[in-house]
């Protein structure tokens, strides 16, 4: 394989939005169309190279979407104005990816390491909804909002959310400051707001799911409590489906 | 052809929503899926019959959605009560229509023809937009809203609205009292609200169309006054795309 040294091509910080519907999440895959994919391809052809990186700060899964996810680019030297950058990609890129911002970075700029927060939302409706299906959890059960924002408070705050993360990559820490978990109702729909430094994988569908739990009755704020300080499976049996869920802003 | 009176079967009133982005339109048609037709189909199920109409107050064009479409319902002796026909059609309606509400009618309740007030609700994107391509129109030039609101002034009120409609229904008569054509900015956004008793075919996209050329600079709000008392296919020629269109409401 030939051996790129990234240090020695510009850097770009993009801002982009895209609808995770038609995507096999972020993710360049084989045999599977990523977003990051798309981006690889249409970049390879922009700047008819294929010795550049596009590197997201959120890996985001299937079906789940983006507002304000950010990457970095590293391309070949290059003439265009990163305004241009924008306009050129856009202009081939699929319908669903598009690029909002695209800025020269520092060298250094990482667009994972240097994030300062991530912020979520997750819709919910309480009705069948002709325009709903991919963007929002369809929630046939009456809520108890009231009860599902005490145990978003029991959540919020630095702890150890092993049992709303992922097993199966032990080495990564499993303590996260939930900074903000909100639960806001505007008419027959319910919008969860989740920032956090980082999150663990499938953190966020999997704290969603526990709160619904909660608002259907089926779980107590105090059985939530007690995932923080005993590890459960059962918020990962609750997991939310991916269409709800939309990548808004990535802080740094 | 089995002759089926109707004057003897329940009505109901209903009213739904619908993505029409997989339609072609609201009307039955052969070797299309229209949305009526998904409604019929649903129907012949649910009442196990075929003797039984549903009407709807606006034919919607392929592409074009609705918030609020109303219909009358004919079917057959039912035990069914208004609420329990909904959630029988919702469980087997395609996951982009969806019954809002049934309720039980006057024999004599007409969709179409008792319908006192349409109201339409158009949406632009001036950017690109990952959600847009079935929901909104996206208008890449800069866009003067002022002169827009000038020629919407223009064409408020009770007028011949002959050059915005079709002319292969002369029978029709092209009067129309547009109540209220407002132009509404937010954001990235633009929402051109329509309301009439009525509306000739292809009128909303016609008037859209005519709004944004003036708000383009290609066009004055003096040239707009002149396709009222001037037949002219100019408006024909700039008729806007169907997926920023929505059918928002109809009132009795």
């Amino acid at each position: 394989m030939l051996q790129i040294n990234f240090t020695d091509m510009p850097r770009f910080k993009i801002t982009l939005e895209y609808d995770g519907s038609r995507y096999a999440g972020w993710q360049v895959q084989k045999n599977a169309r990523s977003v990051q994919g798309e981006l690889l391809d249409v970049c390879y052809s922009v700047f008819e190279s294929r010795q550049l990186e596009f590197y997201g700060a959120g890996r985001t899964d299937a079906g789940v979407h983006a507002r304000g996810q950010v990457a970095h680019l590293d391309v070949p030297a290059t003439r265009l104005t990163p305004e241009q950058i924008g306009m050129q990609l856009n202009a081939k890129l699929s319908h669903d990816v598009n690029i909002l911002k695209v800025e020269k970075a520092q060298p250094r700029f990482h667009a994972r390491h240097d994030a300062r927060a991530r912020h979520y939302i997750y819709q919910i409706s309480k009705r069948r909804d002709a325009f709903g299906k991919r963007y929002v959890w369809w929630v046939r059960d009456p809520l108890d909002i009231a009860a599902m924002r005490a145990a978003a408070a029991v959540l919020t705050g630095f702890h150890d959310f092993r049992s709303f993360g992922d097993t199966e990559t032990p080495e990564q820490s499993t303590l996260v400051d939930l900074t903000c978990l909100d639960v806001r109702e505007e008419g027959d729909r319910l919008y969860i707001q989740l920032s956090a430094s980082h999150f663990l994988w499938k953190m966020v569908r999997r704290i969603v799911g526990t709160l619904v739990e909660v608002g259907r009755g089926k779980m107590t704020p105090d059985q939530v409590a007690d995932f923080l300080t005993k590890p459960s499976r059962e918020p990962a049996r609750l997991t939310a489906p991916p269409s709800g869920l939309f990548l808004e802003k990535v802080d740094y």
